[in-house]
């Protein structure tokens, strides 16, 4: 009996590696900058109140590992760049670069590899569709800066004498309505429908090529959005389109933005794009009940921020505060920054009331900054203030407005999901989808 | 032969489940404070040379899930005596509740249940025993604090007669050696054979009762020890004593000042800990190579500190540094506090030079500190002055003097440690572990 089961259960791990088991469909959805606080940080935020009844998360549900982030600059904590290029190609890289190695040269991406073997494609974000994340699977460029040069990359990067991308869907008008290059015009002419507002893409589920561009460069914040859930709008229609025929799909959906609540210090920013990233999780995996044949693995490219779950000596965190700021901190300053009067400003926007000596802070923070026009990370700055006032109700830490290398989390789901188990690099993401993509 | 892969493989699955397959040994590490950026931070310490060439840790190798980590207390970060509770017998207490429920009543532990289910049992840490994480494996007290009482428990906790832990190996002679109490003497009647020294241990591993107490309360930190193997060396002699007989055995190994480096915000004190963690660790996955039969199991309590491998906008962490930081921060500033010469004793101690204006800030403090006695926590003390130049130095960035609650990890392997994939509750540990050593 013994001998019988060990055999067998070769047999399964066997084949779920060979080629004809491949799935039929795979996405992969980038948290950019969810290090582990902000998925731990998401389950308290959404069950703080009775935790003895924990709901799972989306996150809870499907963790299977870890992954390491790291460039291919010495010494160093990636960018959205380099890893994004590793989940894409395969290949460390040098922070800033986007679908090219080390030295320059072009590699190809699992978005690349999946209209070759004859799969549809897709891209979706917050940011503008030609920013690092969404850029390594379609571009090649040793500066992400270049956008203007890697935006034309989804008209010249070409299959079929066709794009490499069937649907894509976020940011950045900018540089596909410039005249000189006259890229929305080029897509027009290879037949690709465009829709610039949400109403719009409810109603082109069934394009085949969709282009959806919701604002110049990047989308709004969700927690100062009138449309809050604009990724989970997004997915949907990227799902509807790529799954409206039968040859299978790829698509990378990034939740771009909790990055930059990072990078900005900013929980409760931070909290409500977890809020449509989990959501749009799971509308991919109620897509997978009826769709079993899908891969779904969920990844992040670095930490952004280090944030902690306390700070300060304190063993406190506080869901319920977080809950009761309706702004990102950028809005509440720029309200703030023109206010006669602070406190009631500051009510309009947050549901807990200010302290004397925190309005005192404020005062004396809007008067500097209207002098001086300080930074936001001057730390005498409105801004800072604010942030102050924030972090410390709420008990967040933060050691830096940029990157930190700790491994990320890895979550998958669905058809060959058990291959994602453990640790791994990024670069494993990036060799393994291409190994289910290929045929 | 699809329908025979279906059920050879759930075959497979229920022989895991079944009681008749309960590992014959379970092994519980833990490292006290050790939140993700310290496994990472450890890999890229013991890697940073040849990156390309990644040489796994143990970590990498056994990574199977997180754990969350919440103590009963609402909106709280937890301590270790709430998180060893939970792992211990499975149930959510009070922050400060060693072996109680959250309404002061006793619980049984994985250790107990394993005592009376015939098996032989073992505690080893670097702390004090009656710490509160390997207490609360044998102990009852609301109040991790009340360490005589609990040191009791190590006497007056048995099953048939016989105290419930065989083998415990770590610091605190101070109230063992109490003369009221006299709790070795009692252990010298029930037969316990007992070692002060490391020289001594290496000759015990015969002893079936053992006590080895290394010192009055903690152990010196590894990286100021005479012996900085002495967790491995304990691991070992425990190992040694506990298999020497045929009845299986319930160990818990704790890395315990892990945590104690993180309070301090001592980057280099905490990644010399994790080496002789991860040694002990290795140690315990070549003992399994000749005893298959054996699960082990390796976590974390929670956070300490909320480190980060990056911080304040630079995108640059230094194990090469870290390597070169030869004395723990408390000790460094024992000896500049006495320094007539302050770059010449930080020389003695640290491989690399100090700036001038680091000298000068050292002058400074060591002013400061001779003047005002001030506490290390005081952002003027010449500890503090020390720290920020390590932490600068080395790219490391803390949040808190205390804990953090973000999920940590879970390591597994041997027999059943698919039990412990994915995310888990730390609740859920110690019910899982508690149902393998039933019978
Ligand atoms: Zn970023
Ligand atoms: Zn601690």
């Amino acid at each position: 009996m013994r001998k019988y089961i060990a055999t067998a259960a070769a047999a399964v791990f066997l084949s779920a590696c060979t080629p004809d088991e491949n799935p039929k469909n795979v996405i992969l959805m980038i948290g950019d900058g969810m290090g582990p606080a902000y998925t731990s940080g998401y389950r308290y935020f959404v069950n703080d109140n009775n935790r003895a009844d924990f709901r799972p998360t989306v996150f809870t549900q499907t963790l299977v590992g870890n992954a390491s982030t790291f460039p291919a600059d010495p010494d160093s904590v990636t960018d959205s760049a380099a890893s994004a290029t590793a989940m894409a190609a395969g290949v460390k890289t040098l922070n800033g670069a986007v679908g090219v190695d080390a030295d320059g040269q072009p590699v190809d991406s699992v978005l690349k590899h999946a209209k070759q073997a004859g799969m549809r494609t897709g891209l979706v974000a917050t940011s503008e569709i030609y920013h690092a994340t969404p850029a390594a699977f379609v571009a090649h460029n040793a500066n992400r800066g270049e956008k203007h040069a890697i935006a034309q990359d989804f008209v010249n990067q070409r299959h079929n004498d066709m794009p490499l991308v069937d649907v894509f869907l976020g940011g950045g008008r900018k540089y596909f309505d410039h005249d000189e290059t006259a890229l929305w015009q080029k897509l027009e002419a290879d037949g690709y429908h465009r829709v610039d507002d949400f109403g719009a893409l409810e109603n082109a589920a069934g394009k085949r090529n969709l282009v959806g561009l919701f604002a110049d460069s990047g989308l709004p914040y969700a927690i100062d959005s009138d449309v809050p859930d604009r990724l989970q709008r997004m997915t949907r229609a990227a799902l509807a389109s790529l799954a409206g025929s039968d040859e299978g799909f790829f698509l990378m959906v990034e939740g771009s933005q909790i990055d930059w609540c990072g990078h900005n210090n900013d929980i409760a920013c931070a909290m409500k794009e977890m809020g449509d990233f989990a959501a749009s999780i799971e509308i991919v995996l109620e897509f997978m009940k009826a769709n079993p044949d899908t891969l779904l693995v969920v990844t992040a490219d670095h930490d952004t921020g280090g944030p902690s779950i306390g700070r300060e000596g304190s063993y406190r965190w506080m869901p319920k505060v977080i809950r009761q700021v309706r702004a990102s901190q950028g809005k509440l300053k720029e309200v703030l920054l023109e206010s006669e009067d602070i406190a009631a400003d500051w009510a309009r926007f947050v549901d807990f009331p200010l302290e004397d000596d925190e309005i005192a802070s404020l005062v004396s923070a809007q008067q500097y900054s209207r002098e001086t026009k300080a930074r936001d990370n001057d730390p005498k700055s409105l801004y800072a203030s604010i942030a102050d006032i924030i972090n410390r109700r709420t008990g967040t830490g933060w050691t830096t407005h940029g990157h930190t290398g700790e491994d990320v989390q890895v979550f998958a789901a669905g058809k060959g999901s058990e291959q994602f188990r453990g640790n791994q690099d990024n670069t494993d993401i990036g060799k393994k989808l291409i190994a289910l993509v290929r045929n």
